[in-house]
């Protein structure tokens, strides 16, 4: 019988891995489930709703993971939680790959099993493991509802008896799952929004959500955007000539906000400090990137930058924002990965080492990183 | 010709009577207009942008209103302001009629005239002039965007390839103007959306919004209903029926605005500690009462308080939270009512103190309190 162990987080994650739901179906498929005591609370899930569902509740982390076959986390744990846990064991959890690789060979070196979530594959089987995805939809949601509490105006029309109370304008920068998101909130909101994106063929999911795509629209433009083309590099000559239409656009937005991210890079830098200047006092730039170095020059991580009665919302962890859903979420990732490594006879754990998600986010094994994108810091 | 000064309000209040738009408008009604250097600034309004649009620049709140025939504020000044005006010029601004009567009483010795917007009569004529609802507007959804940035979940459902966010319940007490606003706010958000009144006649404009309302439809609710009684009193065996569904609904509750006011009378008690004992961990109340004490027993004015995992946010002056419109709306609100006021051939304040909106708003003239509402404390 599989059993399943999950600690508590550090301070700056409100996140878990673990809810009552993700219990219940756990169980339900022969696991044995312990939590660490309160390890929910700061996503409102308590000890008792954990024990109703079905779960034990450990007193520390050691009891929690001790015992464990696999072990689930939302950040990269402590080298001791692993030393914790029994040799083979999996550990399974946003283990931040491309980063600190010393203290990920040092939690290799335990002789733990290390499965990074943001390295799922991108294929239609494994969607609903898709951590990246759920955490960004969530980030892109609270970005705009921050960016709408710190603007100092409203982001609807308002027709009053006292006149019009005109639109903001909302300024989307990479219409990934985090963009797309932002672009529907900022449109439930009222705002007219804008957006834009390497890839000239997100124009059309863009329109369909009712915003306006920005992008010198010229024949290379054409060809690349019904070519589908996913990656397709565009001519130095046009990017030059987009930055141009970006920075001349970005003068006249309210909200700026910007999602690039490039796994295992610095973010890239979209917004440079004369882009900030030539926006009005009062406008807000949120910047996602944040925690890769920002895309906006003046970002500060986890702070709110001002420059000129510009203020740049550098938050971290927006989706620990919502720790309530994002955990929810995360948790349906983390069981949808595991369900199918229990074996349906002996309700062991059965890892398919084989298996095509299992090559693709497992990066350590007996003692040793297996990854060839991390080891050695490869950022493929 | 008349002149209209407008000085700088206080370190609590960001807002201004007065925006480079009324500025031109009045100009061009024959006023000659002198702001406060810096008076507009947290409104993002400069001196150049007051400049441009036909207004001196005066370097003291005294040079500001020295030479006026009439002041515009957003709240009531200090009495040494006063006293630095003309005697017999007109003050106009949100006075707070019924608190500090002995203030308003030395504020009145001074010999200036004053005016408190807030009294200004519903009628049609004046509804471009009305300072309550441009600003409960803005406060109303100002009340959702807050509540949403608190919240820890989204408010929206949310389809995902890792299933469902469920969407937020929002329970709405009160629908007046700001309520009003925030319904239509939460609904944008994707909230379910329910509200309450004592005036069963809103119901309709509570389902128009796409809301549900929350009442005990026996036969006295549907007679006051269709009586479209605005101020019907019901019975007492009524509102207990009615108190208890409204606990029973709050329970179910993740977010509850609430919105009732009385003028010059404290903020009637609408949740009670228990009800607040009843609603989920993670639950907010956003009491939009809080600067009359609060329609929640928990409240406190200016902070946001937590009680058993329900944080209750008691922010004041949520209009000046969205200080860019709440000063524009507010400027038209002044500029409407004092434009009638400007003699059409000498260009001069001609106050027709006939008026009964003059009449209405008035509540001192050559040194005494002219307003039975007001004097002696009078709520009307």
């Amino acid at each position: 019988m599989i059993a399943i162990g999950v600690p508590a987080e550090g301070s700056e994650e409100p996140r878990i891995g673990l809810t009552p739901e993700t219990v219940k179906k756990l169980v339900k498929a022969g696991a044995k489930v312990t939590v660490r005591s309160g390890a929910g609370l700061r996503s409102h899930f308590s000890d008792d709703d954990y024990k109703e569902a079905g779960a034990s509740i450990a007193k520390s982390d050691e009891d929690a993971v001790s015992g464990a076959d696999v072990v689930f986390t939302v950040r990269r744990p402590s080298v001791e939680l692993a030393k914790a846990m029994k040799k083979g064991a999996a550990l399974i959890g946003m283990l931040d790959p491309f980063s600190d690789t010393a203290g990920l060979e040092a939690l290799a070196k335990t002789g733990v099993s290390l499965f990074s979530m943001e390295l799922m594959p991108r294929i239609t089987r494994a969607q609903s493991m898709d951590v990246l995805s759920s955490q960004s939809n969530l980030a892109g949601y609270k970005a705009v509802v921050n960016a709408a509490a710190e603007f100092e105006r409203a982001l609807p029309m308002m027709m009053t008896a006292a006149g019009t109370v005109p639109a903001a304008r909302v300024f989307v920068m990479g219409v990934g799952v985090a963009g797309l998101q932002a672009i529907a909130t900022a449109r439930r909101l009222g705002a007219i929004v804008t957006a834009t994106d390497v890839r000239p063929a997100v124009k059309e999911q863009v329109a369909s959500l009712g915003a306006k795509f920005i992008a010198v629209e010229d024949e290379e433009f054409k060809q690349a955007e019904t070519s589908g083309g996913y990656a397709k590099e565009m001519s130095d000559e046009y990017k030059k000539k987009q930055a141009e239409l970006v920075a001349e656009h970005v003068k006249n937005q309210d909200i700026v906000i910007t999602t690039a991210l490039i796994p295992g890079r610095p973010a890239p830098k979209l917004i440079s400090k004369a882009m900030i200047e030539s926006m009005k006092p009062g406008s807000i730039i949120v910047d996602l990137a944040a925690e890769r170095g920002g895309n906006a020059e003046l970002t500060k991580p986890g702070e709110v930058a001002e420059h000129k009665g510009v203020r740049i919302l550098g938050q971290l962890n927006l989706a620990g924002q919502v720790p309530v859903n994002a955990s929810s979420l995360y948790a349906r990732n983390l069981q949808a990965f595991i369900e199918p490594f229990i074996d349906k006879e002996t309700k062991e754990l059965a890892i398919d080492w084989d298996d095509e998600l299992a090559i693709g986010t497992a990066i350590a094994r007996d003692g040793a990183i297996v990854n060839e994108r991390v080891a050695g810091g490869k950022t493929s």
